[in-house]
């Protein structure tokens, strides 16, 4: 089940609510990606306590590892990752595409080598579909074809993208057929394509909301293309969908990316960022962001950001922070990755206060201000 | 300042309570060691629930990172690494001495290249007293020579044993003397050595308690020797320490190694086995010792160790547990230390109250049998 109400906007940007199987979700948020059935690096404790209220899995990697019969044993990806609150999946179609020329796309589905241990594996709209409905993922996503932004040394043109994007209608199609004949109590997604080409995402988006799927996805951005096409998706795609369905902008972003998309009228997104990044020592904080490695840190007693609520800001110093760092210790990447997934879930959060108190164009301006300042 | 009160005894079992400067604790009780300023891949709030009442710290490797510049700045280890219970921190002489031929040993101290950046060092009673002195350590370890089982290719010869004792005592008496002019409000422990000659242990035995200090250690065990003249010394050694002072078993061992430490009179233990072991997948149980790598987990719903009340066997399964580890996720060893830590500080605890109730002797007997009927 999916219910979404739309409590409030404020120009294009929308404060909403999800209620899904699992629980509800206040919309805009930010979705921690746990690929493997686990956040890297970050415990489920901390995911509630920082108020993650929803968060990713990967169809392909669950699939690979530990595996369908593992996960049914289980009754689907929340016991076995002990996570009772909602969870979307991702098809699939991102992570085959992500494999190169280690794949063949037909129009029945895709063909690749398992990079775990190489066996052959076919990864169809239905097997996407029954693989989800094993995780019963309370979000599940169509399986699609991600449009690259260059196809084989080349821009991809307007003709590769149609037929990419015309592919990925008609396994959006057959995910229907698929998931309704498997009797699927959670919700499906559809997912708008067509690269750079609005007026093929239009077609798309026309296309796909004729099946009236409960939520729509805009996908194929940040896939190579420079910042500023993919401001131009951002801005032209998620307005034009239906306004009292759920909108969310897959794989983006930066912390201004987000704050730009709530803007453009988006209300989900997810992204590896603050997790990756943490393990490299990149930090986000309210005023700008942050290498815990730069020397500067080392005799630094300040937290992180003083104005951060979370386990790594309440109890520990950047010098600290930065002397983990240098040693290597696993502890540095854990207190990273949770600061960093709380500064977004807690950007989110303000977002949502905003648009609440109806001040949410002053709040982008302080954003702003406040991110350039510099720690 | 040290208290130590003997609240109870079971043949050469004790039953004690320690009070430091930064708290109380209660005896016989395992320390988790924080080497860098962190017990890997643990937060110290998960410490803190564990129960673990102490941690410890390691000079030498402070010492080099993030240096006594940083520590003094921060007034100490336990801000610095945000723990406000007891600390213990070791001299670096066991580190040191595991620098093999990098180093050079005279009456003075120890010369050696730091293993971080190549600096020239040199580590002396004084300069470990100083650097202990910043740390603000509950308890200070004396800087000793920890004398090996073998030397140069040959078992440690009574001779060269002997030389290496008659120094780590001139080395005691330098570290009271630094100590004392430090004016260092903390507990200095002396460490018995003497490699595996009984009349040796009882001449550094005797000598340092002629010096009268607050705690003593059983130092150079572990290093090398066969299991049955580390028994030998565990059997030889601590009953013979004053009854008032509490008495330290450095570096040792295993949960069986524990429990026979224990009843031979020892009150405090530390040892890496429970987190590095953690970290390569082995993890005790209280039903034995278990390889989470191995295949037959794979679909394993039960907890690791279903009596155990820690945070990963309150949640997770050996199967995600299995899960993790195959895809090198960094919640596998995170997790895994969690429990690990658990059991030795829980295995203590069950101790402590098998004194506190008279009823070590059963205890003993059942925990053998437990440990042996397998996972």
């Amino acid at each position: 089940m999916l219910k979404f109400d739309l409590l409030k906007t404020d120009g294009l940007a929308r404060r909403g609510r999800l209620t899904l199987n699992h629980g509800m979700v206040e919309t805009p948020v930010f979705m921690p990606v746990g690929t493997y059935g686990t956040v890297k690096g970050v415990l489920p404790s901390s995911l509630e306590a920082m108020g993650a209220q929803i968060i990713l899995g990967n169809t392909f990697h669950l699939w690979l590892r530990p595996g369908v019969d593992v996960l049914q044993q289980f009754g689907g990806l929340h016991r076995f990752e002990a996570w009772n609150r909602p969870i979307l999946t991702d098809s699939g179609g991102f992570q085959v595409w992500s494999l190169g020329e280690m794949r063949m796309i037909s129009e029945e589905g895709v063909r690749f080598a398992s990079p775990v241990n190489g066996d052959k594996l076919f990864l169809t709209p239905e097997v996407s579909m029954q693989i989800q409905r094993v995780l019963n993922s309370d979000i599940v996503m169509q399986f699609d074809e991600c449009t690259p932004y260059e196809t084989k040394g080349h821009l991809t043109t307007e003709r590769e993208a149609r037929l990419s994007m015309e592919l990925s209608l008609r396994w959006a199609r057959r995910c229907l057929d698929e998931f309704n004949r498997l009797e699927n109590p959670n919700a499906l997604f559809g997912i708008v394509q067509g690269g750079m080409f609005e007026r093929l995402r239009e077609e798309s988006l026309d296309a796909l909301v004729a099946l009236d799927l409960p939520g729509y996805a805009i996908g194929g951005v940040s896939v190579g293309e420079p910042k500023p096409l993919m401001q131009q998706i951002v801005a032209h795609t998620p307005h034009r969908l239906p306004p009292h369905k759920p909108r969310y902008l897959m794989g983006v972003g930066t912390p201004e990316d987000l704050v730009e998309g709530v803007a453009a009228g988006v209300d989900m997104f997810d992204c590896v960022m603050p997790t990756r990044n943490a393990r490299n020592g990149h930090l986000f904080t309210r005023f700008g962001d942050l290498k815990i490695r730069n020397a500067r840190h080392r005799t630094d007693e300040r937290a992180l950001d003083p104005t951060c609520g979370c386990h790594a800001c309440a109890s520990f110093s950047r010098a600290y922070l930065h002397h983990l760092d240098r040693c290597g210790e696993m502890l540095g990447p854990m207190l990273a990755s949770i600061h960093n997934l709380h500064y977004y879930v807690n950007l989110m959060r303000e977002v949502r206060e905003a648009l609440d108190a109806g001040t949410f164009a002053a709040f982008v301006h302080r954003f702003r201000e406040d991110r350039t300042r510099g720690v």
